[in-house]
């Protein structure tokens, strides 16, 4: 039998073949046009598993978009690794800002393009082709291998956490092993050990019964999107800092330690500004660039529609307007907290002349895992192999909501071996995946599984 | 021959059936996709005044939508009537909100439902109606009539205002006919006076050079919604007064004759926010309900647009977000002082985070007509007539392009002889007209054409 590594050698085409055809499929999460695809998507990596020989395979069928669920668990007294992905993907709009259809996988300059690409598909198949190697070459897995894959991290994971709860037994492990996060920098590998919190709510004003002709009746009734507009220029000042009541209460200052180790990561201001085709950049005076993004709360509108927005002008006086917002939340924050605050903050701005309505649509807390234990250093040492030179530890500005779920449910230690780039577009237009991190990835977890085989057995 | 009233009585279903064929044009001025369907609509127009054989009578191609232009110049040492009209429509959306669809014209509770019903097809095919009348009981126009009609009213009569310049001496009249207002309340006949003036401005705002992911880079970029938020909120406060450094340097204040004249027309608050459907009425504090419509400039957001608005939720940082803004202006405030006022006001509130764009869509000055002409005296006797009881002088808060053309290329007076109704949702969903205003309107315009030909004559 070939070694693992000149398997993944021989089989790089096929592999990659593979991968393109999972990022056909649409499945958008969001968006319920899109169900059938999801689900598609879904059974084609069922199907895909079932050549892997697993013990238990099941496609698990929630109030949304299904589960799956593989399990190998062959391995006496060796440990557990948990591997969890997400197969749904973000809406691909706005479409015209697209070079190559965001469905119709493109390979150039050696990334291949699709929306998903970089989160999450190509990321968690990695894993996938690495227990296939592994098969292939020993013939068996050096430990049991759960993996869990979802459909609906896009959308707040809201099915998976009942799931974890109900299945805690099923899925008990050792560390749960997750890539849906960024490398720092090209070829520097990286290991996170934090994550941001959400708390997203949608904002409704309506001002009037009816849209109204601007002329007739401008200067009598309110316009909900000028209301719309005083209340979310409320919320957030000019410098960042979110001015919603209460909203900094628990939030833990950085330690010196953690302000050091963000320090020496390179990060240049300019680069970052000219990159991202910012005039300047922005945030809370008095933190440094990754302290704003990774340890710091924030406010963001994500979107925002009222009246017409065709092309042309309409005199209309609009009836309502709504806007999506928010917020990151860092240690100590909570959802049900903020979002309570925050909605207080929204009905405190809104004027009487209009009627406001605030759903919540979904959140997470954020979560930090202590870069002491095992599984965490045996994850360094594999990326050190794979990649030749040591990690960097960083956290992360995103939010995956099964991070802090496994945390508290499970209780392990929870690895997160990001293989993307955070400059690869992952909720924009021409997302991309770096086929060479594909293939590290791959290499990374056959290390990773079998160095976790033989720490945790003798530790 | 029938007398032209009873000419109007025999051909009422006749003039209904034609009216039906009118309003089902999609003749949306602003939309490209409806570019044949306003020409199908001049074109049928054409063909139908063909029948009232004029001395004169073209279709004449503009940049943008063809002009109708038809004469009846058959009346020695008699004056000349100029009748104007528009036969674009503004767009549909949102079309969810129409009981039936928008050109599909449906007739319940006596009223006719079709966009462009009042504003402004059923209006001006009144005249059109009251010519065919009196040429088919007097065999004869007792004056000469120039019927002018355009299609590009709804988007700032771009290409009419050189037309006009051009055709000065074709034009030439002794007054300008137009129902494009309202009557003040069903069954009041109105003459309206004054017109408020328009400004209107689309503000883009970027902060990056794409979408970015909200949990990755929030907090070191601006957001381009919350920077327009701020911008837009800048422009006016809660009280609806425009806070635009220079805004109000022109504005004229009402005189107590016409706060009088205002103050005795019926109007009640509350019975005006129950059929908004406002949770309470808004406006500048000092300034009675008409006052606000009429005699107040005004500031409002016509539609905003920016970020994620399709269902559920998506963590983006959006790149780029867009307003459409505009004023409303009374006398002396002029459409380019207060444009670069505007502009300069949004440039000074816009971060530096954040690059601004302001395109200038269209405009139109502020008008009033001295009550006290001949033709509008005339127009009072000839409502009179019709409606069984005087009507009553208001100025209204929209605005007509052409009547300030009119006004300053033409130095005559304009009766603005409205028979729409406020209700009656003009650039709103189930936008309609009361079938009997149309009759009413075709026999005023019988009596207005009359009475003018002889006054003027002996005057």
């Amino acid at each position: 039998m070939p070694s693992a590594t000149e398997y993944i050698e021989r089989n790089r085409e096929r592999f990659l073949g593979e991968l393109v055809t999972l990022l056909r499929f649409p499945s958008v999460s969001t968006d319920p046009s899109h169900v059938e695809d999801v689900r598609n998507c879904a059974e084609w990596l069922r199907d895909g598993l079932a050549m892997l020989t697993p013990t238990r395979l099941e496609l698990i069928p929630t109030a949304g978009h299904p589960i799956i669920y593989a399990a190998w668990e062959t391995a006496q007294n060796a440990p557990t690794v948990l591997i969890y992905g997400h197969y749904d993907v973000q809406p691909a709009d706005p479409l015209e800002l697209w070079e190559t259809p965001p469905f119709e996988p493109s390979i150039r300059n050696g990334c291949i393009y699709a929306r998903g690409a970089t989160d999450n598909k190509g990321q968690f198949f990695a894993h996938l082709k690495a227990l296939e190697a592994l098969l292939n070459s020993d013939n068996r897995l050096p430990l049991n291998v759960k993996l869990l894959l979802e459909g609906e991290e896009e959308i707040g994971s809201m099915n998976l956490r009942p799931f974890l709860e109900e299945h805690r037994e099923m899925l008990k492990c050792d560390t749960v092993l997750i890539s849906d996060t960024a490398l720092y920098q090209d070829d520097l590998p990286t290991l996170c050990y934090g994550l941001r919190g959400l708390c997203y709510l949608e904002v409704t004003v309506r001002s009037t019964a009816t849209d109204l002709h601007s002329g007739v009746f401008g200067g009598v009734v309110d316009n909900p999107i000028l209301a719309l507009a005083h209340i979310l220029s409320g919320l957030r000042d000019g410098y960042g800092r979110v001015t919603i009541p209460g909203f900094y209460d628990d939030v833990v200052e950085p330690t010196s330690e953690e302000r050091q180790r963000l320090a020496a990561l390179p990060s240049d201001v300019d680069t970052t500004r000219r990159e991202l085709g910012a005039p300047l950049l922005f945030g809370e005076v008095g933190y440094s660039l990754l302290e704003r993004r990774w340890l710091r709360p924030t406010l963001d509108v994500n979107g925002i529609v009222g009246g017409f927005i065709g092309s042309g002008a309409k005199t209309v006086l609009p009836a309502v307007a709504s806007a999506k917002l928010s917020m990151r939340l860092v240690p100590n924050q909570r959802v049900e907290d903020i979002a309570a605050k925050a909605e207080a903050a929204i009905r405190a701005l809104a004027p009487p002349t209009v009627n406001v309505e605030v759903h919540h649509l979904h959140g997470a807390n954020p979560v930090v895992i202590p870069i002491e234990s095992l599984p965490i250093q045996v994850a360094a040492r594999a990326l050190e192999r794979t990649f030749g030179r040591p990690p960097v530890f960083v956290r992360e500005g995103g939010t995956i909501p099964v991070v802090e779920w496994c945390a508290e449910l499970l209780r392990v230690p929870i690895v997160l071996m990001g293989l993307g780039l955070e400059s690869e577009g992952a909720h924009a237009p021409n997302e991309h995946f770096h086929l060479k991190n594909f293939f590290r990835g791959i290499q990374a977890s056959v290390e990773f599984l079998r160095e976790y085989a033989y720490a945790a057995s003798s530790s």
